[in-house]
């Protein structure tokens, strides 16, 4: 399972939300807006120019900007569809025949890497994924290397221990569905498409897809995916000539989002402003056409009887609703989840660190995150204070603006 | 790691000592003494039937029959040399190129499988380890197809994991020497050379050797070994004309042996009638020539205590002489050896079935015994009772002749 350089060799090894979100951004016409995306190590403690150079980062990221999309990858983009209807139009495969990632900024500052991604957001808007693989898989072979070459096999040969035993417990909850969402966080490109096969094979429609769009072409499986927080970030930056304006380009996401993809896609994430603004702000009618909401801050336990409270509290039945849960998920935390909530709402569950990079390995929390837009800076409140980003001074502002009370602060460890 | 057929492809994919005994029949004219291995089965609780069909284990012991020693597998042995002397004369290499393996008998008894390997002692002697590893393989095959595809890999996977762990309880000690005895054990082919290759780079100088002739060849490693029970059981049919010839059989054995091979080969195997016998028939001439002993039967630290006193007694010096213990060990029990002995005695590990076989299945306690040597039935006492063999009638007359005492019974797991 040795990594060979370079370590990505196609522009479709990304999580399938890029192509969603960046579908949106191109039909409402916002692929030239000016965005910048920023890497960020959360794992305060880590030290990443102590395990690989940045010379090192730099190959591997200058690989990246020599690949196309391919007809191949295109045409499989082509097939995807939802309820018949086809999920990509024309004018966005012809527009990705044109995609080059653009030049990455990069320097070592003491003891961590600053990374940005500057660019029109139809382009930039594809190195986020690309860049956490190259750096998670870089940081875990230098603690490979570590080991002679047995110790590195048995290394591989304990992980698939563990991943049969999740496996195990999984199965023995036939309405338990999980989805792989774990590129950003894979310890190495071979293992996360190992990983895919494995669960394929051994847990069959319990498996629904994986996100990431290259292995769900080699790998017949479904691409899985919808939107994440850098539609609301972006669009607040956007939209901000007002308080008004600012408050409103929330649901103006949702609503874009509606438009292009109707009920298929139609899984909000709840928490860019915290998830009690999104209670307030979701409108009934949306509560009623919505598939459902994507968990990704904060106890989750607390959001799905939130979650539930709120359908109730419209009169709409939370077993015709849907929670996908995927902030750090362990196999354990599954099952509870399953077993609390399984019979009062649909639940799904999102599984990223700990299922592709269970290598016994430290791991990192790694974000990219597009932190200014539109030549301001952007916000993300979260549910998790851990999570938050921004400027002091546009921190208030959203606060105020979206009715923010404070949070717990809970580390990240994933 | 699938098993193909045939599992066996080479005649030399034997234990070396095959080799080193039928050189000395050879040179003293007993190669076509008739003799009859047979196979037994002695985890009794395992009805082998169940498994595997006969057919199969007959298209697997044909396969063995078409089989001749190749060119390459001579030369292998024609180098093959101690301190400077060639180990192999001409004359067993010419021998060897006309050994075909005799028609076996099989027939499925009840649950169990009859087994018999009769034939002139220098053609039918090459079927012993041949046989076990077919059936141990067979049975262990038959396990795992229990399995699904991936958690077969993690079968594999887990057995990895125990494997370095292993590896760094004995790395701990520089001075433990092992060598694998496990052909006759192993789970599969496969398997064993994939542990001796293991064990080369991850042990270094610690790892000796293997008993497998054909890994050592393919491996660069030395092929080790000296003579088995056989050697005596079927000597004590050529010599039976009297008590005394036959009590005399025992030391002839090991005259002829140091005749062949000297000091290079000079590990005597004490426990056919017992260790007791054998520690008052051993010559002091004996015991200063010779390296030291193997230990197979019995409690290895009472058995360690006695060879230390015996050594002593003769005023000969136990840190000049060396125990190879091979009797079902653990890697526990070798560290507990080497710690309780390692300082009195030179010692070395024989190890088989939990180096070769620790795949998380069910083992067996398979052997196959000369039981029938020159029309005669042998007999072997053993340190242990649960190994000995022989009719009624030979047991009570060899107790007598070599002055046997009641030994304890331990049932042999492997």
């Amino acid at each position: 399972m040795a990594t060979d350089h370079p370590i990505i060799k196609s522009l479709n090894d990304i999580d399938f939300y890029k192509h969603t979100m960046c579908q949106v951004a191109l039909h409402r016409g916002y692929t030239d807006v000016p965005v910048e995306y920023r890497f960020l190590n959360r794992t305060k403690k880590i030290a990443l120019p102590e395990y690989f150079t940045e010379d090192r980062l730099r190959s591997e990221l200058d690989a990246i900007r020599k690949l196309r999309f391919t007809k191949s990858e295109i045409t499989f983009l082509r097939g995807q569809n939802r309820n018949v209807k086809r999920m990509f139009q024309e004018d966005y495969l012809d527009f990705l025949g044109g995609v080059q990632l653009p030049e990455y900024q990069l320097s070592t500052q003491g003891d961590h890497f600053d990374l940005r991604f500057p660019g029109p957001w139809g382009q930039a808007i594809f190195w986020e994924t690309i860049a956490l693989s190259i750096v998670t898989e870089l940081f875990g072979q230098a603690q490979l290397s570590r080991l002679t070459s047995f110790e590195q096999e048995v290394q591989y040969a304990q992980a698939k221990v563990r991943l049969l035993e999740k496996i195990k417990k999984i199965r023995k909850y036939p309405r338990i569905f999980i989805t792989d969402f774990g590129t950003r966080r894979r310890f190495s490109r071979k293992w996360q498409k190992f990983v895919d096969r494995v669960l394929a094979t051994e847990l069959g429609k319990q498996f629904l897809g994986t996100s990431n769009t290259l292995n769900a072409m080699l790998l017949s499986l479904l691409p899985m995916g919808t939107s994440a927080h850098e539609m609301y970030m972006i669009y607040s930056a956007i939209f901000r000539q007002s308080d008004h304006q600012l408050r409103e380009s929330h649901n103006r996401v949702l609503q874009d989002w509606w438009d292009e993809y109707g009920w298929d896609l139609s899984v909000a994430l709840p928490d860019t402003y915290g998830s009690d603004f999104f209670f307030r702000d979701f409108l009934r009618e949306q509560a009623v056409a919505w598939k459902g909401l994507r968990h990704d801050s904060g106890d989750p336990f607390e959001f799905a009887e939130k979650t539930i409270a709120f359908y109730e509290g419209l009169g709409i039945d939370p077993r015709t609703k849907m929670i996908v849960f995927s902030d750090g998920l362990e196999v354990d935390t599954i099952i509870e989840l399953f077993l609390r909530f399984g019979d009062r709402i649909l639940v799904s569950f999102g599984w990223g660190t700990t299922l592709t990079n269970d290598l016994g390995f430290t791991t990192l929390s790694l974000v990219i995150k597009a932190a200014m837009a539109n030549h301001l800076g952007t916000v993300k409140l979260s549910d998790n204070l851990a999570k938050a980003m921004g400027s002091e001074e546009d921190i208030a502002r959203f606060k105020n603006v979206f009715g923010y009370k404070e949070a717990t602060y809970t580390e990240c460890m994933v």
